[in-house]
């Protein structure tokens, strides 16, 4: 069927991208991103364990709320949603093993449409899985999360787990239970949380308390479920402060991570951090890494780029070399992601319609992340900037700072430190000093 | 001493004052602000507990990052430090007074100069606290809170308690001793912590986590000095996201829950909240009361507005009647404040320089607040708002709605109803008709 | 046909919209909107020109990039484009004759399905012409304005007037012609040009220079073909900085106006100011009103509000009391606009799914201009608010003040008047005292 | 004395800072920037004209709105304002030698301190205009361009071009007068304005078109008094949205092209930008680069960098290597500046309190543009850049595109030609290649 052919070779043309090093002139190989690389211990593609995105690649059609769709897939067509869904299974991937990607992600309904009748909807599901199982063994590619859509289809408009609704909130206890059941037996390594719409557009109609415990009570019913199935992966919460709801519950790393330990959660769930979601937070990137590690939660990564200028999530691909650098110093001495890996919640531009452009794109991001791994390992292995911190807070190492640390000091007790000692000399905190090193190693 | 003499009759010729009602011609009497009018049980008086900035409204000076003071106070000009307080001190309650506002809020260096000696630092805070214990008998003003500044002084540059070096933090200590024990001599009911300086301003040479370790530890020091010492009063924090520091720990109300959550402080401690740190942090004003609400940490509120277009806080005096409104709602179904009232943190424009502009200030302020109040409690009692929003959740109060918010529902259970129920109706939120009833009351 | 009856009675069950006044209880009457009201000099009629937009109303159907449709049209189901587009309008008419709305106005896709053939477009328009011909006979009801949808279909990803290919240039210009047809037809009063995609996503691949060029002469060649057909309205640019474009080259009233000055359109347009697009460009509406007025450049509205915690378009409903009377100061003041009207180019949230939704949505905007106009008219009338800012600029009125604003003082006079005053004297702004005066008249 | 001789050696036991090459160790060595390399056709040092900033490096003290002073100049405990002015200008002369910037810039009082003479201040500023000229002519360092300070005295808290009265406005052309008259003196190359008062605090009590008429009268007293004295410099405006006033009459480049071209400014004024007033702007550096180039009005640059994160103005100093790369695409395809250079109109943190932290914040902004030069440099001679940009507008340099271009077709040439050609093939913008490409070379 002509049809499922051009969607088996969507991508005919453009052969398997290869590290080729930093003096290569074709545009279509990595100049950075050597997989058997290894940095700080770890191969390239075990720091990462990059990942295509489903929904951006191979559902996202280039529209806007102000335009019609640009990238038209062959598969758009195919009447029959199973046919359909395999075309698209195929194109993926074709795509991701041309990339070199070693993972992939996906949403219940990217993979297959879904209608409003739960028990079809689970057995097309199903039927993709079994499709899904052999395509994984043949490439060897593997599922680092699976997630259910609970913001796309109008029933959620009110929100999900946290709808005022309780009909509707089972409807989305439906979702997950199948596509958790998906992910387990496609040796899904994690499962993710990203609740676009739990939180409120207007606070005048809404119950926050109420919905914020309805939305523990359903997780903990989502989670109970996969351990009695045997899942073993990690529960990852997504933040994000706001699109499509006015306001989203789960708005930054601290509040998600105050909500986890309100609720008995935080045995089970880390943080999938997605960058655009860290600065429309009003965060950096590297606020939201560090806050995570700090509280032993950096599960994974979702990478992309935002436009500072836009107050949306505009899911460009990561292309700041500033930004992915600094962002690795801590990745790198965090001791990496606990479960997850990087995946690319990145589409291209509404304008990018070569099918080529999605290759560039994921070059783009793999080599950024590449090029500020290496560097990053590189500041922190030859350049003084680590003993730079630990000297900083050498106050508190030995002596009263020890003993405040230690929670022997009163009040009092800092007091009379204080005027003992008197005026405490001016240290720089060297900011410029720091910021020229990063530059420096890039 | 005529520079006194000046600062004793610095409001000199704006009498009291007063309530003249809704359809009064005088711009210098309120309108809507009756101190003894009863609103849902409590007169105004009592539910907001206004309270004057000694800061903004005697220390303030109207200069900013691009120019120079144009507030010029009498009392500058004095070269003694006790007399030029006590001068400053006859002004402040001169304006307290005829304002009728029954409470006022300090930090240790609003109400005397501080040098960088301690011990006499120490002296002179005491000798001004039995001035005002003076001041308040005569008035009958009374203090809302005080707090120490630990944010301006040079040695604060890199933090206070979060300071990379010890010895900083213990003069940050020794400050906090003096303004409790300040706080305490004048009956003061609560006090505040506003830490503009901890948090960073590069994360590159920055280790958050001890610092927020250091931060915890010092609070549960002055805590327990207080407490030894027999206040009884409450410990507020008072969120803000950013500025002076790049990154402020105390981000917003859900992160600083998680925090006193974390380190065992959630008892002594609730919130504060500033209207425009709220809408810095990417919220609304009724956002981080509803989180502070439905915790039961909301404490107290520092009024103001910002300005929407700049991402700095201006602290404009309030004057949003539908923000305000919206706001009221929500402070009367949580039973308004637990401890605090409704501080001032607002200035006049830097070109606001005439006498009687302080005063335009404040009436603008209380009024908005205190037809707020009425607004919504008419919202409240007279309109079907509180009808509808219960209405809304009806379906949790019995039934399988019920069972799922007692947690006897498993996922499997849940995926049964919606089998069993179908496709849920759409129920829409009605926003506009909503809000249209707010407008309808103002 | 039953879908069609369907269309036809869309908002059976609610009558016309009334003014019953400020005490009513109904929620679907007007309190402040009395079309009859005579307030300076001109009914409210004819201040406001009210208009429907035919797009949020009967287009947009709730998606948004996270979401399906939940505003589902019974005309959507019709296959044939003409039925399909008489069906819509039926209902359009319907509601516009219920709210009393004496204008409205459309873009080309939205009174009829286009689909890629020119000339067969050009026909649908024509039919649909004359089927609105008879609705507005029939109604009473008017054409504000007509414009051409050059941003939605993908041939417009690049631009339309400033794409980088002529082809697709061409194109644009074959709809606007179209629609100046249509517009003239109708006897559209004025005509708008609003370029979403007339603007770049990435300098990288752009020629500002160029792309501007043929913008102005594109809208040469539109006013040209316009005034030849007789037509004897405005042309409106509507600005906005950005979205769909990362860029748009009308980014705000000041912007618009340099460009129409340099190419020589000045005669011929005029501006329509959305509020939410002011607020996007880091203004306020009342500063784009005054930018335009200036300039004898304010010739219409595009009512509605915008989110200031996010960064886009939310196109919400006019609720904001402060800000309509603030505006409506300037509007009275710069005697009304200039040939256009105040356009609701809002739509209602996504889950306000109730036939009613739109009936209140439009009585909130309408009364909000009402109550706004009669306020800010007693501002004018009755305060000394006038007086107060003519007293301010007083000084250029006379002596040395006049001679400067007739070019009459060199730099060295200026200097010379300068050493002979002194220092002046510090003159308050009054600020707070002037927003109080505002809050008091509402 | 003691004081003054500590002033002369402010920044002992720093030495020169020199070119060392990529590969050098030494943190005070520039890495990318050697004065004499020649790209394009120009040495670095003429490409650029760095210029030290008087204000923010010899006046800023690390104040901010929320703490007292941290950087403590040994000339700031000097009474008389000579001597004070003298050592400042000694300790100036020796940090702008050491690190071989060619050139300075000042305002009035940055140079000397004034008070509220005008015949006094010029006076002062004749005396340290005729040290400046030892200190040049000994060094062979320039002046960039002069200004005065028409924003931090509080006669200017409502403006000074644009104050409601016209006695401050002639102060603020008395300052001018000195000011240019300096300039002139010092061989200043160019002379510039920025309104930091310019514009308003509240529409309210604001006469918009009155005060702009006022600005440009202004504006072209100031031009007619330089010229006569015989002065061929560039006056520059430079753009600023907002801050300190709410809003700024030259808020961006658009809007002061408009405005100089509306009031027959436009062939002595040129734009100077700067990258953090462009971001403020809701722009990218690069946006206000090409609009201010395509004008032919690209006249000099204010080096800095903001934070996006913030509202405000942050002037930290450039090291962002995209942005500055592509600000270097634009800048030498424009040919480079008329009549201007680079100022490091940037400021080190007020934690940056070690006197190398000064030198460290410039040579990581010299160092970012050398680099970004080279790199666009590369790019624009090496990569295919220039030629796919020229390839995408190629149907407008013949056949139909050009006529339409010549201005020779109609609306009804257009439509036919649309007709004719029917459905143009979709483009890719090929955003995602481009700007891997700029990545590559960096």
């Amino acid at each position: 069927m002509s049809v499922l052919l051009g969607a088996q070779e969507y991508y005919k043309g453009i052969g398997q991208i290869k590290y080729e090093g930093p003096q290569s002139d074709n545009p279509l190989a990595f100049r950075w991103y050597d997989e058997n690389k290894v940095v700080a211990g770890k191969t390239l593609k075990d720091h990462f364990k990059f990942a295509c995105a489903y929904w951006h690649s191979f559902n996202g059609n280039g529209s806007d709320p102000f335009g019609a769709p640009t990238h038209l897939f062959p598969w758009e067509s195919i009447q029959d949603p199973i046919e359909k869904a395999k075309a698209k299974m195929d194109a993926a991937f074709e795509f991701i093993t041309k990339m070199n990607l070693p993972y992939y992600c996906f949403h219940d309904v990217d993979v297959v449409d879904y209608g409003n009748d739960i028990v079809k909807n689970e057995q097309r599901l199903q039927t993709m899985v079994e499709y899904a199982k052999e395509k994984q063994r043949q490439s060897g590619v593997k599922l680092l999360w699976g997630t259910a859509n609970l913001f796309s289809h109008p029933r959620y408009m009110n929100g999900a787990a946290t709808n005022p609704d309780f009909q509707v909130l089972s409807h989305g206890a439906a979702q997950v239970k199948a596509a958790l059941d998906a992910t387990i037996a496609l040796g899904g390594e994690n499962y993710v949380f990203w609740g676009g719409r739990e939180g409120y557009m207007s606070l005048l109609n809404t119950n926050m308390k109420m919905e914020q415990e309805n939305l523990a009570r359903f997780l903990h019913a989502a989670k109970d479920y996969a351990r009695k199935q045997g899942f073993k992966g990690t529960f990852f919460i997504e933040p994000k402060p706001a699109e499509p709801s006015k306001h989203q519950y789960d708005y930054d790393c601290a509040t998600v991570i105050g909500f986890l330990n309100q609720f008995g959660l935080q045995n089970d769930f880390k943080i999938n951090i997605e960058v655009n979601h860290a600065t429309l937070a009003g965060h950096t990137f590297t606020h939201e890494l560090q806050v995570a590690a700090d509280h032993g939660m950096l599960g994974s990564i979702d990478a992309n780029r935002g436009d500072y200028q836009n107050g949306w999530d505009t899911d460009q691909f990561p292309n700041d070399l500033n930004e992915i650098t600094e962002a690795m110093l801590i990745f790198l001495q965090a001791g990496g992601l606990q479960g997850g890996g990087v995946n690319f919640d990145a589409k291209i531009r509404r304008n990018s319609t070569d099918n080529a452009d999605l290759f560039y794109a994921h070059i783009g991001g793999m080599d950024t992340f590449a090029r500020a791994l290496v560097t990053a390992d590189a500041i922190l292995q030859k350049s003084e900037y680590k003993k730079f911190r630990e000297d900083r807070y050498a106050s508190y190492n030995s002596g009263k700072g020890k003993e405040f640390r230690e929670g022997k000091l009163t009040l009092e007790d800092l007091r009379s430190y204080a005027v003992e000692q008197g005026e405490p000399a001016v240290i720089s905190g060297k900011q410029e000093y720091l910021e020229n090193l990063i530059n420096r190693y890039i």
